[in-house]
Parts: C-alpha cells; structure tokens; sequence
C-alpha cells in the first residue's frame, strides 16, 4: 500500500525543470541560476530558504578562478533570476537547504541532492536526444554529463509534493541542495551548517551508474574516501646556457615527486591509488623551468587507508621542497570519506520502494566499490549524531557513461524515484508509530 | 678614404622601413608580409629576386601550427601587398634572396640577415619608443624582439645603395633574407639553394648583443652549436580507479626522461648544455595520462659535442619508450652549427669599419660564448667551398635585452652598419686588385 | 578406523634422520649428502630410485656460484655417503625421486616434500633445542630454518612405511624429494621428468606456518604466483673528473629502474607486488659505475597478474639498456604459479585425517594469502592429465617464524603427518572401490 | 752552482728505505709503522719529532673501521719498532712533523710529503718489479700504487742530508710527513698544528703524474677542490608482501638521490663534478630496503664552486629524508681547496732545479687540471700568513698509471727530486742575503 502516489502527468513538469538545468549547466561553486531557480520555487512553496553564504560555513575547496566565476555570475545576472538570491551567493558559496518545521512532534528527516555540472563539452550529434529536443547545454564546455540536474529536479518535485500533503507531516523535512560535488568539495563545505545538526534520516540519491532501469538499490558502501590535490611548485627561472645554477629548477621537482608519488607502496588493509594526473611545467625551451602544477588524487577503501596517503604525499613535496630549494603549496581541492549506508535505513527504503509499481527490483544493500561520493560528510555527521543515513541509486538506460559528451538519462526515472521518496516518511512514521 | 657614402638622411628611409617591420612582426616562417615588401622592393630596384618555395630547399624544421600560419597568412592577404609574392610562400618556405650580377668577372659577395619575430607580448609603457612613436606591434603575441627588423632594413638599405653605384661594381652581389632564424631553423633550411654554391664571402650582422653603441665587431666565434627538439611521447589512457594496469603512462616516462636528460654526464672536451625547458603531461586528474609533450634543447662548444648530446637523447627516448612501452616522435625544431669567422675576412671588415667616422672602436676578433646561430650553416658551405665567412656586430643601446618586452635599439646605429657593409665589396676589390 | 597405524616409537627414528639432516644442512641445488642419503635408504628398502641428473630435465634457475658448489660437494665426499649416488649429482641437479610399481592395476599416488635449507647462520642460543640437544648445524651460515629437514622424514618414514605394507598396495607410488625450493627453482626443473607424466593423486605438505599444533588443512588455496629476477647491468667505466662522457652509468640506469619498477600500476585484477629487495652498484667514489645488480620479485594473486608484471619487468630493463646504452642481464631465478588445490582430494585426505587421534582439527579448504611455493608445477601438471593434487599443512607449535636464526618444530608432528599420509592409499582404494 | 751534491751511491739508502715501505704499505690513518720508522730516524739524527696525537689536531676524517684499525695497529706492534712512538699513535693519528731549529736568524722552510697506501692488491706478475726483486707488499690487499712510499723516502732523505750541512742553515726546517692524503683527508687534519703556524716557505712535491722523467715542474696550479661524502641512509624494513607500507624504502630513497645528485647543473664559473660512485642497498630479495649506502664526491674548480655543489648535496640529502621519512647520515670523509702555487717561490725552485745535472727540463708553472691535493690546506695556511707555497712534480717513468696495481716509479728520480730539494735553502739565502 503506497501512502502517497504522485500522478504521471507530473513527469512533464519534472522534464521541464531538468530540461532548464541541462540547457543552462553551472559549474561547482558557481551554481547561481541553479540555486537562485531552486530558492525562488522553494520559497513560493512555503518553505524557509537558506542559501549560498547562510549554509557554507566550511573551506570551499577548489573555487573556479575569477575569470570564470564573474563570467557565470554575469550570465545569472542576465538570465532572469531574482537578484535577490544572487546576493546570497558568491563563487563558492552556492546551494540551496529548504526547511519544512511542521510544528509537531516527529522527526527530522533529509533528503540530499547534487545539483553541479561538469567542465565537459556536449555532444552536437544529432542522435543525442539534448541536441534533438533543443536543450544541449549553451554554456559552451560546460554540461550537465553525470545526471545532477536529475538529481536538483527530483529534490524540487520532492518538495512540491511533500508540500502538498504538509498536514499528513510531522517534525522537520529539510532538503539540501548541496553544492559543488564533482571533485567531492561541497559536501565538507556545508556539512558544518547549524541547519544540518539533528538529523534523524539522511537519504541521499544517485540516478544510473551501471544500475539498470527499474532497479533500486536502497542502501550502498565502498565508495572509496579520497583526498584531490593541486600543487604548485615555484622555483626560480635562469638562462638554461648562462646561469644554470643559478635556477632552482621545478620542473626536475616535480618529475622526482611524480616518480615518488607512484612508487608509494600499496597497502596490505585494503585498495589505494595515487595518480598524478597532470603535469605542466617550465615556460621556455632554454630556461630553467620556476614553475610547475600538479593535479594528483588519492583513493582509500578506507578514510584511514586515504589519511595514511595523504600524509605520504605531503612528505613527498616537503621533501621535495627541500631537495630543489623550492616552494611547494599543496592545496586540497577535494575530500570525500567512505561512510557506509545504515543497514537498518536500507531495510525501510527497500520496502518503501516495492510498493510503487515503477520499481521492478530492490536490491536492499551492496558494495559499490568505485568512485567517490561527498554525501559521505553529512552521512558521516549524521551517523555521530545517532541518526541513519543511506545513499541510494536509482537505475536507468543510460546513452553514455558518466562524464561523457554524450551522457543522458531517461527522465521517466526521476519519477520513480519521487515516488520512493516522497513516501519515506510515512513509511518511518509508521516504523516509529507517530502520526504525521 | 671611403668608397661610397650614405647621406646621413637614408637614416628617415632605414627608419620607416624598420617601423613598418616593427609594427607588423611575423613569427619564424610565416614572415609573409615581410619577405613580400622586402621582394617587391627588390625587384623595383632592379634585383633577381627568389622569393619562398624558390629558395627553401632543405627541411623547414619547426613549422608552426596551421591555425597560427592561416592566421598569418590572411593578415598578409588582407595587407597591401602583392599576392604575386604571396602564392611563392606558404608555411614553412619564406625569406627572400636578391641576387646581382654585374656580368662582370670579380667575386661573389654575399650579405645574409634574418627577418622574424618573437612570440612575445611588446610592452604597451608609455616608456617604451615604438608605444610612444605609434609603431608598437600590431599582431599581439608578436614581437620584434630581438632587432631582425632592423636587420631586414640594413639589408634593403643595402640593396639600394649597391643597386646606386651598379656600375661600380663587379662580379656578384648577392643580398640574403633568412626566414626562421629564431629557433635556429632557417639556415640549414635555405642552404642547399643551388644560389648559395658560389659565395666567395659572406658577411652576416647582428645589433646590439651587449656590445656598446659606436664598436664594431668584425668577426665573431664561439657560438654554440645547439640543437632543438620537441618531444611528443603516446601512450595509452585508462581510469586510475578502475583499469590502471591497462594505462602506458606518459607523464611517467616523461618525468624519467627529463631526469635522465639532466644526468646526462658534462663532456671533457668543453661547454655543453641539455635542458628541458617545458613539460606539459595529462589530460585529467584520475586519468592515467596518455600524452606528454617536451620542449628541450642541447648546446654544445662545438658541433661534434653536440652531436654527443644528440645521440644520447636520441638514446634516452628509445630507451623510455621502451620501458613504458610509449611511442616516441622526436622531432628536431632547430640546429646550428659553431662556426667560427675566417679572421681574413674580419680584418677586411675592420679595415673598412675603421674607415666610417660612426664607428668608434673596431675589435677585429672576439670569443664570444653565448648563443646559436644558424648563419653558421651559411658560414660552413662558404668555408667548405674555399670562401671566406664572418660574422659581425654592430653597438647599440638597448632600451632592454634582447627577447625582453621592451627591448629597442637606437635607429641610427642601422646606419653605421649599413656604412660599413656598402664598402665591403670596394674594399674587398682594393685587396683582390680588381675593378668594379 | 584406521587402515594402517604407526607405531609411537617410530618417532625414535624420524627423529634421527631429521637431527641428521638438521646438522648437515644444504642450499637449493646443492643437497649432496642429502639426497644420497635418502636415495642410499630408498634403494634399500626396494625402491627404484632416480638422482640428479636423471630427475632434472628442465632449466636449473639460480645455481649458486662455482666456489660455494665446490664446497658442498667436498663436504659430501668428505662425509660417509656413498660416491655411487655422488656421480648422479652437480650442482644444479640433485634430489631424488622413488618409484614403488606394484604391478597391479590401480592409481598412481605421488608425495612430494622438499629438503634443502636457508643461508642463515643457526641460533647458538642455549635455549634453541638444535643447540641443547647437540644438532646445531654444522655447515656454518646454512640452516633448515623452514622444517624442510622434517618434511624429507616424512618423505623417508612415508617410504619406509608403505614399503611395509607393499602387497596391500596397488597401482604405483611415487616419493618425489624435490630439491630448491626456497627460491621455487626447483619445481619447474623436475616437472618435466617422464616419471611424473601420469600422476592421478598428488600430495605435498608442509609443516608450521602458522598453523596450531593439532590441526590439519587439507587444501589450501592462494599461493601467489612469483618470478624472482637477477638482473645485471653492464655499463661502461670511466672517470668522473676526466671522461666522464665515455662511460656509461650502470648506477643510474638500476636507479632509474627501481623507480619504474616500483611505480608499476596496482592491478585491477588482484593483489600484485614487484619489489626491488636489493641493489649494489658501482666500484669507486671518482668512477662512472660501471656495473650494477638487482634482486627482484613479483608476486601475483593469479598466474595472469604475475605474467603481466614479468613481460613490464622486462620491458622496463630493455627501456633502460636502450637509454643507458647498457647491456641487461635478466636472469630468472625462481619461479611458481599460482594453482589451487582440488577440493575433491582435499575431502578425501580430510576423511584420512580426522581418523588419526593424533589430529585435533581438520580444515577442509582455506585461502591462504602468503607466499609462494613451487609444488604448484607439480600440481599444474597433474590437474593437467586429469589427475587431483592437494596441498596440505600440518600445524606445530613453532619455536621462533620460519627464516629465523630460532625456528625450531615439534618433532612429534612429523608423526602426524606421517600417519595421515600412509593411509591416503587405503582410502583412495576405497574410494575407487579397488583393492591394494 | 750548486750548493750541495748528494753522492750517487745515497740513491741505495734511498732504495731501501722506499723498498721497506713499499713492503709495508700501510692505509691512510693507520701509518704505524711508517711513521714510527720515520720518527726512529729523524729523532737519531737529531730532530725535534713530533707524532700522531702531537699533530693532529682537527677532525680525522674517514678513519677506517675498527676492526682494520687493530689489525694495521697489532701488526705495527708485532714489527721491530719502538712502542714509543706506537704510543703516540692511534687510528686517525698518524704521522710525523721534524723540527730543526738552527737557533740563527733566517727563514723557515717547510717541506710536506705523505706516505700512506692504497687499498688495491699488488700485482704478482713477474714482469712487476717489486715482484722481482722482492719488494711486493707483504699486506694483502694494500699497496702504495701512488709513489707516496717514494715521497717518505725523499723526505728522509732530505732530512738526513740537511742534518749533514746543519751548520750552513739558518732558521728553521720543518718536514711534514703527512698522513692520509689519499681520499683528502690528513691535510686539513694537521693544519691547526701550531708547529706550522709560522712557515716562510712551503715545497710540496710528487713524483710521476705523467710528467716525462728528467723534467721538474716547479709550481702547480689546477688542484680542484674535492669535497667526498659517505652517506648512510636508514629506513625501516617491511615484508613486501605482507605490510609493504609500513616499510621506510632506504632504496628508492638512494635512487632518487642519485638521479637528483647527478641532475645538479653545470656551474657557469667552471668546471664542477658530482659523482655518486657507488651505492649498496637493501638486505633481501623480498624485503623492503631499510639500509642503503653510497659514496660520492664533487670536484670543483674552485673552492666556491666546490662549496656550491656541498651545499647542494645536503639539501637534497635533506630532502630525500623528508621524502622517503629515512634518516640520512652525510659524513664529510674527505676534503682539499683549490689553492695555486706561488709563482716566485716556483721561479726559485725552477732555478734551484736547472743546476741540477739529472733534471734535463724545467717547467716553471703549469696549469693542471686534474686531481686533488690537501697539501692544498698547508699552502693556504702559509700564503695566509704571508709565505710562499709551492706544488712541484718530479717526473720519471711509470711502469702503469697511478692507482694501477702494477703502478712503480724509477727509483733514481727520487734522487733527482732529494738533490732539488736540498739545494731550496741555500738558493733562498742567496735570494734574501741571509746566511746559513
């Protein structure tokens, strides 16, 4: 028996919603259209709308450079959102929490979803359904490739439709909007937010990922903790023929920690990876190269095997530093932990999900050892706090892989992802035996 | 006494010449604009004139990328002038050699200047003359640099002045615009022109170099021989998470390589250099990195140490293309030989430098380590057939040094080269007791 | 019930040979005296017997050097064996292999145990049972610090015991004394013998590890596969400070190699390792080195994964002999594979087992991620002609770990293994419903 | 003119003294035995002697280990010289200073030899003339293979022949037999002496270094300043397979050390050289390396450029430790200046050495790229204070190069260098107007 059913017709206004995000992505941190369309529904809505500045209290790691940021801020200035919203944000400080205190004794339940793009330039083949229908993404380089705009658009149909039954509630409904999750930034950016303190339930949601259509898998672990560096190397130029030792070369400084970063030894507690992604040093063929970057990653099956390489990694560049006499400036740009899903959640979510027609299969609880995930922060808080916490996936025919230029999702999904989620707090009231 | 003078106001001729190449600077090999005016100045005059794909017979080593040579290519459509000249040139064939025959018996002698620029963004200080004088560059990026406008017009000036007094003259004169010396890639690409066989003397020139306004240096040695690669190594990509053993890692390799190149041993038998100069590997941070690009060159005193260092590089690269099972493309973008001046020859040139009230002190011979040359492939094919080679260089001050920003010279030292060179050939013809 | 019992105090007599072999301990491809004594005891009690040269068909990896073969085999002749045995042997080419044909229709049963010994210098401690009761090894630097002096008893006692009950047995028995083990060399140079070409039942064993005293497993799975290399690097000597360029740096070329070695990417298919354990290069503080070598090992959680490793192994030293213009020795010097016992025999010798009073506990199957054995060439072949093959251990309480200056067993568990083993023929037969 | 003659017949004296040395070499820092002969001598000719602990006063760099020590000092005590002088000895305090003080007015006049051996086995091919005739040395494995046995016996010589014409001189005489000069290490070990703390003159001399026999070079310029270092890098050990990350890897420190040291720039202000000439690393095939060891040295044109490089070994020393997490020792084992000899001390002993009959050729000076010399450290101490110092080579015939196992002199130049040296004094009272 379903507690609340959402009509099918309600699909097309999920489309339209998650046809805007796609036309017009918004790189992490710079999601002002996004939020500011997000907000303004909300709080029509009758929600209390927190946004940008009020819910980042963290770093905001890996902020995009001026350049870009002023010329996503521009563009949100142009499109017609309230600037009453993009007053709110600011590179990095993006993303929305909605609020629902009923008044009435319950609990506090939440909901997370992603709502970024990605630096990837879509697809123009005709076959690509974006293309097709006339929503490819017209923020040039830049695409919605991994399904977030999906994600922003069940939580927005979620909220409308909890709103809608408001009175059948209890305790508190929240539902974030969280920021910047490619290159797992914003989850430890917002997880701070006073907002988030007392969480009872936390379901967060991830659509596709190899799972096929009709299939929900209710609670996941093994994503892999990681930690993202940028690194900058400075040294000091000289004429490779003239004054050579008068360099202090950081392009030889970073081919040595290159070599030293992948023979780090691997790790008898469980899977690790070091990759130094990208390298770009020196400026002219015949002078000592005084500058070097570095983009590298670490991976953990566990956030202690994760933090051991971490550490290993910034001896690497102090010693490197030391050895070429240069100035090495590690910064973190990313950070996600492995945090597993609540079993005791999975088992709520599994049985919400077979009661809706749209959902062929549940799969209650399964080890998805792959990417990275940074709901893994308020999964983390919400877990201390004595609450549960599980991370979903909901299946569908994907085009292409994630980030790839032709990437897309078959948006009758989203529904029936609604549907599993609009119905969790019955279902836990009815576990708990308080009336909403 | 002197032979011929120049009217001191031939400086405002010198002067707009120069101007003109200054605002209008064409990198190495797509020196369209310029080698066009230069031909068709030439031709006016009364010169054989061979223009482009007519004289560049060898390998044009470090051709710039399409996009940048159609760029160049429109803009000297788009100028004034002729397309005659411009259908003889394409990327990589440029330059011009004026040739005279006086149909007189006597010696062939030969004059070689350079003609490109730099890509370097001029200074746009109020400070700085040509952004005073209104002929700051006008092609962004692009920059004469390194005084070669002033080189190609002391060679019209030259062309003139002998063009004035033809019938003074006698045997061969022949005036040579070398593209692409920047990268030391013009002179062995011009060398096997069929015009150049029969040179008896050549005399080539550069301004400025550190040597004072008002001295002369009548020939120079010590250039090094130099060669420049780029190296481009291919590998395979794959996701550092998921497949990583399947990846053949080029930021690796390139990162062995660079260390292997800069442990290469210093040779017993002189100065030698080998520098990689920019690194530039990966395309993402969790991807095991497919490609990599180096920039590197080696220096030698002599032309055997060079070939030492080209050998061992050649080495390194097989040697890590095989370890990482990567392909390697090596490719040679420069070259130059170290060719001394035939002290003959530089005691001829001081004679007649000596001769011109502008010059205020001659040094007939001098060591001087530091750059590379390509007029040394020039240099050693006169050599080789039994003439007489030399390089000189003319004083000035420079406003900064050369490849800087705000790098000048005073206009007027063009002149006193120009004074010097117009009286080589009756000089010469005093020495070899014949008439012009 | 039990088919055939061994009498306690037979124990008196493992004891004796095991103290014997204890005290006179040999390296891989060097057990001289051992292998003579245990062929002069074969024969004896009517077996057929092979040596040596007639056993070892395939590659002898890592033969140790002339001097040291030398010394053993003096030693041997020194001692009481017979030369009759001696002359079958050298170095490279010894253990023994027994062969009982009944004559009678029934399946062929092998045992291998190993019998060669450590390079590590005994305990002299008074509290080490070898020194208290006056079996310390007498061949200094060499010790059986790995039980295999206990596990060639148990082959002997095997023999001895069944030879006993000859006309109960049918079909054929084979005791395979294999010869270096340490270094898995051995198995994959007697593999190729004719006598082992249709094996049905294969046994091997081994004592410790871990495993309590008491306690039996049947089968075991997970043996890494291995290849461990000697490399050699010959450059070209030189002097630092004259003609460093004429040399050739074999210290550079193994640096460069150990950081490629070891900055291999993990293996998505399975564990993986390859580590460099040692280095040596070089002859003079002012000399280019002109010599360098390694010692390496890979392990692989599969076949596969270790076949990978050895073909990056070798590409890396081919890469490095290019770069350094070197020349590469890769010898391999060990090698094992990565083979399961069947599950099958592992029911059977399980049933066996736990009939013997003297076993406390019997695992059936285990996983047993560790090291590395050659007995899997053994086994690889059986299972290859349709034949079982199991690899057991028997627990003991050991003295210090194995490779350590203190290892020391319980000699009473030589009898437990021994009483297990003789009557897996009886409960083979019995299985086959044939009779012995 | 010469002012004193050395009979023919001495060239015996001289013999036997160098063939009783050369018999008994003796390492450097553990000179025993040759310095207590020495001592024996110039003490029963009248000199005040002065020895081991007496003289040296600074660090003893690379002192041999223990257990050389004791068997170089057992053998010394089991020879027939006095224990008096053993007494005054230990390892890394050795040698001998000789006093003669005139108690006239007049100069004081240094002459500095060394006399210690190397660690290379001696030829015993009969063609090798110690071999012949005896002489070969008695201690297995040292040899003196750089002529010092024969600069011993010239100093003795000197000493004695001087001590005959004791009533000529003036001032005082000092000979300085210097310890451990091989590896650079007794030179700046004895220059804090007070007994050299006011010299006028200061000769120092070898024989052999490729100068033809019969030609003297009176001063030497071109030392390059050295510095050697051993290192000592301590990691931790690990099972490669078991808990690979726990390991501190002492190898792949070593080896990035190795590449970085090598990868130092050429210096602009001359030559320099960085040599890591050997490294030994890691204890088992299987076993994370938790030890390693290499011996490097860096020459210097200069003393600057020396130091330079010095401290470019120690940031990368240090940088490898914060990189790997080792602990690196840098022990500074050998050590000598770039110090040219005086001119006008060199124009007096080439007029000193062309009134000798054996000498046929005098080079006044002589720029001398080549080796080191810390009698470079007892030159500076004298020019310091206003002396003069001067280098000198006495040539002769080699029978194979410096450091060759089968390296001998012609022991009639030691006559030749003794009748030099002898003379110096007069000709310096000649040249001051003082009397002897």
């Amino acid at each position: 028996m379903n507690f609340l059913t959402v009509e099918k017709d309600y699909l097309q206004v999920l489309r339209e919603w998650r046809r805007d995000f796609h036309k017009f992505p918004e790189p992490g941190w710079l999601e002002f259209r996004t939020s500011a369309i997000i907000a303004e529904n909300l709080e029509a809505w009758g929600y209390e709308v927190y946004v940008g500045k009020e819910i980042v209290h963290g770093d905001s790691m890996g902020v995009p450079d001026k350049v870009l940021a002023d010329a996503f801020y521009k563009k949100a200035i142009e499109s017609d959102v309230s600037s009453k919203w993009l007053e709110k944000m600011e590179a990095g400080k993006t993303g929305v929490i909605a609020v629902l205190d009923t008044g009435i004794q319950g609990p506090t339940i939440a909901y997370r979803v992603d709502i970024d793009a990605l630096p990837i330039l879509e697809s123009s083949e005709e076959k690509h359904v974006p293309q097709q229908l006339n929503f490819r993404s017209q923020n040039d380089g830049f695409m919605h490739a991994c399904g977030h705009d999906s994600h922003a658009t069940i939580g927005l149909g979620l909220a409308q439709q909890l709103m809608k039954v408001k009175d059948k509630l209890c305790g508190k409904i929240i539902i974030i909007f969280q920021p910047a999750e490619e290159g797992v930034r914003g989850g430890s950016a917002i997880v701070a937010s006073p907002l988030l303190d007392k969480i009872d339930y936390l379901c967060a949601l991830h659509i596709g990922t190899g799972i096929p259509k009709g299939t929900f898998v209710a609670g996941v672990d093994g994503f892999l903790a990681t930690t993202k560096f940028d690194v900058t190397i400075k040294g000091v130029a000289a004429h490779s023929g003239i004054n050579a030792e008068q360099g202090k070369n950081a392009l030889l400084a970073s081919a040595q920690a290159a070599l030293a970063l992948h023979s780090l030894p691997p790790h008898s507690e469980g899977v690790a990876r070091v990759n130094v992604g990208t390298l770009e040093a020196g400026s002219g063929r015949n002078i000592i190269p005084s500058l070097a970057k570095m983009q590298l990653e670490i991976r953990g099956e566990t956030t202690a095997i994760n933090s051991f390489y971490e550490e290993r990694v910034e001896q690497i560049f102090n010693g490197v530093a030391a050895m070429y006499d240069v100035e090495v400036q590690l910064e973190k740009v990313g950070y996600a932990l492995n945090i597993p899903s609540d079993q005791q959640l999975a088992k709520i979510l599994k049985e919400t999900a077979i009661q809706q027609p749209s959902v062929k299969e549940v799969i209650e609880y399964r080890d998805f050892k792959a990417g990275s995930e940074d709901a893994t922060f308020l999964m983390q808080k919400v877990q201390k706090q004595g609450g549960l916490a599980c991370y979903s996936i909901i299946g569908t025919n994907l085009a292409a892989g994630h980030h790839h230029e032709e990437f897309d999702i078959e948006e009758e999904d989203m529904l029936s992802a609604l549907e599993i989620w609009v119905n969790v707090p019955f279902k836990l009231y009815e576990e708990l035996k308080v009336n909403g």
